[in-house]
């Protein structure tokens, strides 16, 4: 575990060595960083391929090891073990260090952080980008580049927190923004967490409906496909979320379900006008985004 | 509306020379098919723009002149235009002329052509693709490649009608299927009008919040992209599909909605293997169409 000196880099711990830790390890050292690179991982082989692949320059299965030394912890895993590990960290890391994460949601994990010692330093961040497939086989460098990074301050956060993740953020290609938590969670059950939901109980109705007439899945066209990929994506993290932000998606399911009610209603009374309205708002919505 | 002799390919009649009209045209072109070919469009500088393309061998806006010598005429416009047309035909196509279709709904115009007089042929069919953008100047000779094309006997088709669209279906890389009318618009009402009802509802909810928050349009990944795409669709078309499949789009509309209920339930009560079994079941149904 031991650091070069005479680069001004800090050293990092992954905690959680799958796509998005694997990826920005990879990130950064495409990116010249040379600051010395620490992943933990729980499964012995991830910790070997992370070591063989020269993704990290030392990997470790121990979390008190591995944190011990680091400038910085990125905790790359689930939401909920994530806010466990914020915990532990409290005694494990050093005086100064900076921990941050890549949890999807916020609400738990900054509340972790605000409990933490003084002598540490904590800012939530949510890089928005991933696969359907998850762990380190699926990695990439590139995979930063574009994206969204939100950056989110609790009661640890000093300006030097805040500009070495945004600095680490935006070196790997992503923009960054600062989201307080609430309006985090609240934003992200639209952007996100709704179209999972939505993509899963759509997937759900189809296999339902594919129990009586299987050729159903010989049909499908572009729409399908694309609205229901994220169905696919991986449970463990998507569980997390969920339950990590329950009651904001619990509202916004319950928005989507008055429109989609509304619009039914229009249906059923064949309400040419009024179906087109609708349509109309929502293409010019989604056409202004993706032009 | 001269056509050739001496070639064994039969004249076509495309009404309407739009994406999936011009398309088809194009793909039959660079088939080698030897067929001479006719559009007609509503609009002139559809026409002049089909014509000079060299899309068609010949275009008119009038509809009676481009059916007149035609062997098969392929209503590509929206369905409810679309039926009207087929009434039309019974009185200006040529005996034994064979008429299908390109219409994503099928039971109005299967009755339609099953009155049609019998000294006409007709046969329903639907080719699964399209774009979100609508219009000749998208038109490509490659949409149909490996496309799903569905078949849809009326009471006018016999063995030749079938085998004739299937012929050119096969002919410009789809595969081709036959799907009796009312199952058709069933299993449709699944696999496409389902995926475009949610991609409109869930984009228009966020348009609905992104009035408090318009911030909510900078933090979205992936899932929001691919899911949200098929709500900037050509409304004219869709608008067509909705009213003429409404009852069975207003059950599959109520399947979805019991089971995001259920889903939304046990969020509310935090029921974690719930909510895992059912995501394992739609990833597994997912992965399973989309290795």
């Amino acid at each position: 575990m031991s650091q070069p000196t005479g680069s001004s880099d800090r050293s990092i711990c992954l905690v959680g060595i799958g796509l998005m830790g694997a990826s920005f390890a990879m990130a950064l050292k495409a990116s010249g960083y040379a600051g010395h690179m620490t992943g933990v991982s729980r499964s012995e082989e991830t910790r070997r391929k992370a070591l063989a692949r020269g993704i990290v320059d030392a990997a470790t299965t121990d979390l008190a090891t591995g944190v011990r030394d680091a400038d910085i912890v990125i905790l790359c895993t689930p939401v909920r073990m994530l806010v466990q590990q914020i915990g532990q960290l409290g005694s494990l890391c050093k005086d100064s260090a900076l921990i941050t994460d890549m949890g999807s949601t916020k609400t738990a994990i900054i509340q972790a952080m605000n409990v933490l010692p003084a002598r540490l330093r904590a800012i939530g961040s949510h890089p928005m980008c991933g696969k359907e497939t998850a762990g380190i086989d699926v990695a990439e460098a590139t995979l930063f580049q574009g994206a969204p990074w939100i950056l989110t301050r609790s009661a640890r956060t000093d300006d030097d927190a805040f500009e070495t993740i945004r600095a680490l953020a935006e070196r790997v290609g992503a923009r960054t923004r600062e989201i307080g938590v609430e309006r985090h969670d609240t934003m992200l059950s639209h952007a996100s967490h709704l179209p999972f939901v939505l993509s899963c109980a759509m997937v759900y109705t189809t296999e339902q409906f594919a129990q009586n007439d299987g050729d159903v899945w010989q049909v499908m066209a572009g729409g399908y496909r694309d609205t229901s990929r994220v169905a696919a994506s991986d449970a463990t993290m998507w569980i997390d979320i969920l339950l990590t932000n329950a009651d904001a998606i619990l509202g916004t399911i319950r928005d989507f379900q008055f429109n989609l009610d509304q619009f039914a209603a229009m249906l059923e009374r064949r309400d040419e006008a009024g179906l087109a309205a609708f349509m109309a708002r929502a293409a010019a919505a989604r056409k202004a985004k993706y032009p």
